[in-house]
């Protein structure tokens, strides 16, 4: 192992967007891990999955990492799988999550400080936008009292112990975010909220939330995620292209707003892109990283070819299963000694502090974790 | 050799996209092979064509497998052309050829029996829904008598022989399918049957088509192909984005229709992804594997990074030439040895069942080949 | 270094889309060679750009052909600016450039006759469509009177020099060009005169222009460029897609205009895919070879998947210095070995007719510069 690849394989990794963890004792791992591998639905047929390469990325890591070598599926308990859990984070050198918890697995799910317990390292959450704002509008009657108790709620964000927001947008009405006024807004929480349904899919009343939600994020120093681009079949990935979302990118990104999008794919090249020409926008590869392991190389490689390295951040969108999470940290880690052990023009040391920059520390400036994550 | 390439060499090949064969005594084969090796109308110069790669791999193949080395362009006749064409097909290793007859070759095509004995494997038909809509318009004067009509042959399709169904809607109105009511249907024939053109352009019409014959089509328990991406300069590649598809595949996939996607290029990284979250979704890489041979490996490699292996079917979409059905035959298989022969995870025998299924076991089992396709 | 290395080494080059060259004498030249590094705006952070590939790029060449090995980012005074610019356009073998001066980079920039004198080789002039419209509109109350002095002007274009036209649609409009009648036009043209601007941002008006200056560009047989894809934070790239053009081109390309995409990225396969179904449409991967360095073998390769090899030309779209010219042609020559060292089907003799089509030949007959490059 050369010196690069030495680097990047002890490099520390700050995974700012993922999910909760399940307890170990679920049975028939075989076939949980295989749902986890993939972004299709329940009635999607579990053969086909399990000819996916994700699933295999998953299974090898599974018994690389195995308490039991001749039973590497079997449901584990306490403290065995936790000890199986410090294995894998700590052979990739995870050092904190940062947890959406807007997604909730199946099965029992374990809570932040369980998940941190069980990890073996510090988790934190990030406010996902959408789900408060469902939980307030079944709090309240009218538009006015619920825009003033979620965004009440928003401006407390940090001082709730929150550090970033989250919105999906994406996946409820496309990246096109237009200004929208109150009246139209507020028609839309009208209709909302006698439809009986709790889902927000009112595209003036998330605009409106969007478009207002920006200064209270620039007050506090956080940045907001984007769902963007792959994702189940439950989003529409033709609206998912970042490149819909100019109008929003020039009306906050010039005045402090810290933007972030995730996955990308397949429109990683048009968030290098926009990572290229506007200030304060940052952007990932996750999902693709393990979920698409044969092709985490070559996307990389496209995601950078205009973007600045200290713009594009590692992260995973794991949940579930460690496994999830490792995968996307060993194939993401030989994307980055691939393109960096190629990349003319610069010196070893260049490369190591973008590695750095990649892997933790513009996340932990982003996220202002810097105090938390010592390395 | 290594073991791998040796498999890849001797797999099988199900092409269960491809057109006519024409009569080998055709002349000036050379400028002939070069309009077949693009999707140019003929007023595109045929110096940029002979410019292009596709045009050399033809050239190559009639070398190598020519009947008189000294010409391998020579028109030929019975029976040399014949064995010339064993040799290609042999070579490969074609089992079966699935035409979709409604596109015509220039020049004296062969029929389907005619087919058979030339290339020496026994070729199936598929229905293309437009061309029969058009001919069913022609002898009816109103909506409900044509859809009767057309729709009783639709019924009828695998009793007449047919193995599977195509649509060219991407042609004629882009990809986006919408719900459409019987009003404006019929609207759109009384307006089509007026306008004196046989060509099928109404989006109310085709949208309302594919909405009803869905559903018998899986009354038959057959699998309906769809244009997608690249063709000539008569679709709009802008609409021909198989993301616009997300409507109809989520209204009929879980129904257990089965929808083929043809070409896909340069959407094949988000068929792939709709191949990965839809059941009954299959696509392929036909048309660029022959008419854009430098990329093929590359687009394959894309194509399957997020998409089940057993969803990927190997097609030429070729015509006319025993050298484009070749080429792509030749392109594809190599993009298999690059592909698998970097595979991390999995084993020797994972990677030959996958391979099987991607070059004739899914499409066996898709179009109820089993029997025909001994192997 | 292999024969084909060496041919590719002293190929010529046309670089038939760039812009002006600023003055030696400006101080700072490492933020200056910086901010030119990049697409984004004068507010982007000037940290993160030096975290882009393109700026060590830039360096790079700096240091490799600095007059004072000691002191490479030194301002320089003449004579010696002018060898330091000789060596880097000397060492690539430029031959010819062809300026569009409508884009003016910041500081003291040398006009035609002075840039051709610093970089030792003959430049030519671009005609920016939208310039000289809104230069004419200052001087014209009304429509009709605007319209015949600039398609005067339009007409005598190449008796006043010019080799070429620009639109840059793509950053007022976007890129679906649709015919407009001369009422829609005019409404447009007193909308502007009144607005007090004289950017030129009316669809109508605009989409008028083009549709009626192709047949005085065809007359001229000049070829008429249009920016795709790839610009700064200004431009809406989701508007950018070539394949909105299609119309245009079915309208034009047909009756012989010369229709030239420039730069395309991340469109370069659709720019390919549109260059192999129409007549007299080219395209290049100009500033994605600069500006995206890692990328540019990745993106040639991608752009002739589909496209001839008599449509793709080699372009910097560069400015200001010296370096972004080089890193231009240092990118795309290394592209060009990579890819056509690989290349099956075809000999040596044919891989250099293309790569000179490529970089010299194509353009010169294009934008009739047979004679003034001898090469």
């Amino acid at each position: 192992m050369d010196d690069l690849s030495e680097f990047v394989d002890q490099v520390p990794l700050l995974d700012h967007h993922c999910h909760f963890l399940i307890d170990g004792k679920v049975p028939n791992r075989d076939d949980r891990l295989a749902q986890v591998s993939t972004e299709a639905d329940k009635d999607y047929p579990l053969a086909d999955t399990k000819n996916r390469l994700a699933y295999h990325g998953f299974l090898a890591l599974a018994k690389e990492f195995a308490l039991d070598a001749n039973n590497p599926l079997a449901a584990m308990n306490d403290p065995g799988y936790a000890t199986y859990n410090h294995r894998i984070f700590g052979h990739f050198h995870f050092k904190e999550l940062l947890i959406d918890t807007g997604f909730v697995p199946d099965d029992p799910i374990l809570d932040l400080d369980q998940t941190a317990e069980l990890v073996g390292i510090p988790v934190k959450a990030i406010y996902r936008l959408e789900t408060h704002a469902e939980d307030f509008m079944l709090e309240h009657d009218n538009f006015a009292a619920w825009w003033q108790a979620f965004s009440n709620d928003v401006k407390q964000a940090k001082a709730h112990g929150f550090v970033g927001f989250k919105s999906i947008a994406a996946y409820r009405v496309g990246l096109h975010l237009e200004p929208v006024n109150v009246i139209e807004a507020a028609a839309g929480f009208d209709t909302w909220k006698h439809s009986g349904e709790k889902r927000l899919t009112s595209k003036p009343l998330i605009d409106y939330m969007l478009y207002h939600v920006a200064p209270l994020i620039i007050a506090q120093d956080m940045p907001l995620q984007f769902h963007v681009g792959y994702g189940d079949a439950d989003t529409d990935m033709y609206l998912g292209n970042p490149l819909l979302m100019r109008d929003y990118l020039k009306a906050f990104t010039k005045k402090g707003l810290k933007v972030v999008l995730l996955h990308c794919y397949p429109y990683h090249r048009e968030a290098g892109y926009l990572a290229s020409v506007f200030p304060n926008l940052y952007f990932d590869i996750s999902l693709l990283d393990n979920l698409g392991p044969s092709g985490a190389s070559r996307v990389f490689n496209e995601a950078v070819e205009l973007a600045p390295y200290t713009r594009i951040l590692f992260a995973s969108d794991a949940s579930t299963y460690p496994e999830m999470y490792g995968l996307a940290a060993r194939q993401f880690k030989q994307a980055l000694v691939a393109h960096f052990s190629q990349l003319p023009f610069v010196d070893l040391a260049q490369k190591k502090a973008w590695i750095n920059a990649i892997c933790w520390q513009t996340s932990a400036k982003l996220y202002h974790q810097e105090r938390e994550l010592r390395v």
